[in-house]
């Protein structure tokens, strides 16, 4: 088996499809890394805004976590019924498309496109910045280690979803295990102690307050703690993957992450105001997180504690995951209707969309050696997008429910109404919570979203104008045209005189008897031995043959390159010959010699195809461009 | 401008070569960088040696750098006459090959090759390892700072010798003038003094002896100091380089070179022992080179000594120009003779072999990059090939004289007899001297040597051999072969339904009344859009007018691609058609896009152009694939 195969697995046939889609099971982990590892820093960003409070900041978490977890339940309802109205693929991409038209499916595409690029950068960076603040020593490693990742999360998903969803399982659900586990011993405690339960490891007393609570400051702990709920709509967006009825598993997967979600944003609001934990200063000395904290409050500093942090290491780094899912099936959609190169719309070896998923790691790969491995900075960029995503979407969908209400029979009413409903408060909530968040982030890099994700769009909008273009230079065929039978006139370029030379000369005149021998000599500035030896043998070998066989001798041209550039010498005589065979089609022959190995390549000039690549390039619309090849031992396949 | 007109200089005609030519002036620094720099090198290689003996170490520096400037002297006698003999090129392949046969000529393009890649490596290395040893606050940025001197010198030489022998002729001239500049002053000054000077600055004292001199040390030290004589075959080697008439300006470089090293190694080992100066333990902390001490004994901490030692460190770093220089001329040579792939042999945009300075930049770069830019172990190995040249290379001469002798009149006997002694002569020092350096520096890495020649030997052959092959393949073309002219059978290869397509169909009709249209469907396991509109118009606007023209109609194919390799399924089909059509060509016709701009290449799948690549490989040798364009603008020129 090649290395490709060792590496990627064998090639799958187009058959198999239907073997490779996931259920809930590998849904959760392949989509579900995103949301849920938000847990641990959406609580953790709120809190972080409530330090200047001091303690009096934690009585403020649990109805700022309520409201997010409630945004979350509404989030949950709606993409509930967004993916049974549009089971192929319930993103915003599409609902926009559908219900709102071009700009704003383009605003959606380009919003979930750097979402889904930050979401990479960002989760690796963050799980390893976790891992390095735990084990100080790999500190120096940071970079390589985010690649090392990066590097893991690609082949696996180039292998397919199936095979991610299935290596990732074991940390996904050890992760929701132990911390579903921490925190139902931790209420237990707090409802056994009335209230006061007493910490295994008591946390680090809170800052003093140093400042009161406003309502800006407030809206702020929101805004942060927002970046808990990224990650809910790569359900919609993943629906492909899903096995038949993908609506059931889409919707059962969907139902799985928020449900996990919410208990845990719940519990861990409810904890950290019962134990008394507070975000800590990342930059000072000691530093742990509200997780962390709270796990040695619940459960000490046992194997458990080490399980339980270790498996959140692993959904943070590998939160990426999430993308890597759905940035390549949108990027499919967008490319089929013209918007993106048509590559990302190839097949790969394993029946994914290999490039997107190669685009995907090669800029998220830049953006982290870029910024070293710590992408901090990049944060506050990243619920904006899903949050702009979110709104699109909802509003999509009330333009969905309002036409299904204009067409729709009596009995299908009711239903339809409340879907309008439930869609239309989504999306004055998820607005609302969108400018709060542009509103309280301008300043800390809210502002370079309005900058990128113009310039996404814009992008798009090239590539669909080029699209355009060689669409109307292609359209309408017509009835073939066979009104002329004129032959092409045949350029045959010879390097040396050889069987090779003679072999193209021979095959020439099978296609016309206007044959033209070219030879570009002084390529070294002297005439060479090849040019002396094809000039003393062209009348014997050549001209007398064609004569006995009745038919015209090919003439010998002798051409200079002074700057070794054969390809101008070429379109020099290409263009004389123009005047001189008027309308006729000028094929160029160029014969080549194929090695037998891949490393040989290396010992040929490549001439042939270089001339090749320049003669399509600059040839004009009545050359082709003839490669014969010649084997040293016919090759086998 | 281009960007790669602003770096590399515009594009030379063949006709410009005569002004690309160099003279002394240039040929010093371009050839002379490497000998010069190892004055730096030779003594205190010598000298550290030394150490163990203490004050007595002094009374052997002079007999043993005495032995070493004798060896020069007559070295240079005899390439002298090597470059009269051989004005062409009078390197030791060259020499080798006339006078001593294939296996002598590649034992010396190995040695050559593998010394020529050391020396840039070593150069560079040590250059910048004397710069951060003067200013530690470089340290960090080593194998960056080597890196980029490479770059430096990469882009001057693939301008053109003429440009890296005007850039580098200021640091070379300085380091010249101030270091014979001190050296005069020294002497003067000792001979006032009566042979016992006052340094302006003491050199730090000598170590004690803690051992008694062994005819095996002053072998080792002798071995060590012969560094000194790298680069001496140079001039040899870069003959082509030179104006007319070469041998004059040969002669003279080489002159000017082996004098100034000659008065540098003679005057630094004088000094050393007047003054007292020994080696230093480089590993430990205020170590200073035998020329900063020299330099501070007798011209003090002024200006002049910052000058002299920054020249210094200039021409240590830059020594790795002699390799740009001479490697890619000798590698032009083997490989016209087909132990090299040919691309060494083709000249680049400046006229010089850019593929050989790339080869050499990106090999020495890896090597850099693999140490660290901290190259120390490389530099026993270093000697070894160097003096292995010079003796096959003198013992060639022999030969040639012996020869030239058998065929001379009397009047030039006598000259010629004298040549043959001081060959003869020369022939046997650089022998035992390589013995010397062999025996001494074995187990230091010497033994490496011994693996890696015949290794790259083998390589050279390997390469012969497939070329040889080749050549058999090719060769006694005769006449040409006219007697069947029945035309191909012509396959085009469709992608969708549209005006390409057409075109392509209407050409193939031109070509042959054989035509058979092949869409490659199911690549993403459905039924295409392209593929049901190929289908519906099939009849009516293909199979109608071809009717009506009198031609057979084409046939349309509809091949399946289970793993979406087209080739496959595509040489499948050819397979089939050879049955059909028994000894008639193949030709695919492919239809291509060409966009107007580089960048739009990414915006198309290049179907066409994999289909190509991967028909050439595997077609046969019945085959012949044809390119047709289609742009969207006619291209200019």
């Amino acid at each position: 088996m090649s290395i490709m195969g060792w590496i990627l697995g064998r090639r799958l046939a187009n058959q198999e499809q239907s073997q490779r889609k996931i259920g809930v099971f590998e849904g959760v982990p392949a989509m579900g890394l995103d949301g849920l590892g938000s847990s641990a820093y959406g609580p953790e960003a709120a809190l972080t805004i409530l330090i200047p409070l001091g303690a009096a900041g934690l009585g403020y978490i649990g109805p700022i976590m309520g409201a997010i977890v409630g945004l979350l339940a509404v989030l949950y309802l709606s993409y509930r019924q967004t993916i049974a109205a549009y089971p192929g693929n319930g993103g915003a991409y599409i609902v926009s498309r559908e219900n709102l038209g071009r700009n704003a499916s383009l605003l959606a595409a380009a919003a979930l496109m750097v979402d889904y690029v930050l979401n990479v950068a960002v989760g690796i960076s963050a799980g390893v910045g976790a891992l390095v603040s735990a084990l100080p020593s790999l500190h120096a490693y940071t970079l390589w280690i985010c690649l090392g990742i990066l590097l893991l999360v690609t082949v696996v998903n180039l292998r397919g979803t199936l095979d991610a969803g299935r290596l990732f399982a074991l940390p996904t659900y050890l992760f929701v295990a132990s911390f579903l586990a921490i925190l139902a011993i931790g209420v237990s405690k707090t409802l056994a102690s009335g209230g006061q339960p007493v910490p295994a490891i008591p946390p680090p007393p809170l800052q003093q307050p140093s400042e009161t609570a406003s309502l800006l400051l407030l809206m702020h702990a929101f805004a942060s703690g927002c970046t808990a709920m990224t990650g809910v709509e790569a359900v919609s967006n993943g629906m492909t993957a899903f096995k038949d009825p993908p609506v059931r598993h889409g919707r059962r997967t969907l139902a799985a992450i928020c449900l996990t979600l919410g208990l845990l944003l719940g519990g861990i609001a409810f904890l950290s105001a019962r134990y008394r934990i507070g975000a800590m200063d990342q930059e000072k000395d000691g530093y742990q997180s509200v997780l962390s904290q709270l796990a040695h409050a619940v459960v000490g500093d046992g194997v458990f504690y080490y399980v339980a942090i270790g498996s959140l290491l692993c959904v943070l780094a590998l939160s990426a995951n999430t993308s890597f899912v759905d940035f390549p099936r949108l990027c499919r959609m967008v490319a089929e209707d013209g918007y993106l190169p048509k590559p990302f719309a190839m097949v790969g070896r394993r029946l994914v969309f290999s490039i997107g998923i190669l685009y995907l790691a090669s800029s998220t790969g830049l953006l982290l050696v870029v910024f070293g491995g710590i992408t901090d900075r990049l944060i506050p960029l990243f619920a904006i997008g899903a949050f702009l995503t979110f709104t699109l979407s909802q509003t999509g969908m009330v333009m969905h429910w309002v036409r299904a209400l204009r067409t729709s029979k009596d009995t299908s009413r009711t239903g339809n109404q409340m879907h309008l409903a439930i869609n239309a408060f989504g999306g004055i909530v998820t607005a609302l919570a969108l400018i709060v968040i542009v509103v309280a982030k301008f300043r800390e890099g809210a502002w370079i979203t309005v900058i990128v994700i113009p310039v996404v769009i814009l992008l798009l909008r090239l590539v669909r104008r080029y699209y355009d273009q060689l669409e109307a230079s292609l359209r309408e065929p017509g009835k073939v045209d066979l009104s002329s039978t004129e032959p092409p006139v045949v350029l045959v370029v010879t390097q040396q005189w050889n069987r090779m030379a003679d072999k193209a000369l021979s095959f020439a005149f099978h296609l016309s008897e206007d044959v033209i021998a070219v030879h570009v000599a002084r390529l070294s500035g002297e005439e060479s031995d090849e040019e002396r030896a094809i000039r003393g043998r062209w009348s014997q070998d050549v001209e007398a043959p064609a004569r006995a066989a009745g038919l015209r001798p090919p003439r010998l041209l002798l051409l200079n390159a002074d700057y070794r550039l054969m390809y101008e010498a070429l379109l020099k005589e290409i263009k004389a010959l123009r005047g001189e065979f008027d309308g006729r089609t000028i094929a160029v022959l160029l014969p080549e010699v194929v090695p037998p190995n891949w490393w040989q390549y290396m010992l040929h000039t490549q001439r042939a195809r270089r001339l090749h690549a320049k003669l399509l390039e600059f040839g004009g619309s009545d050359i082709v461009i003839i490669s014969m090849p010649w084997y040293i031992e016919e090759p086998k396949i």
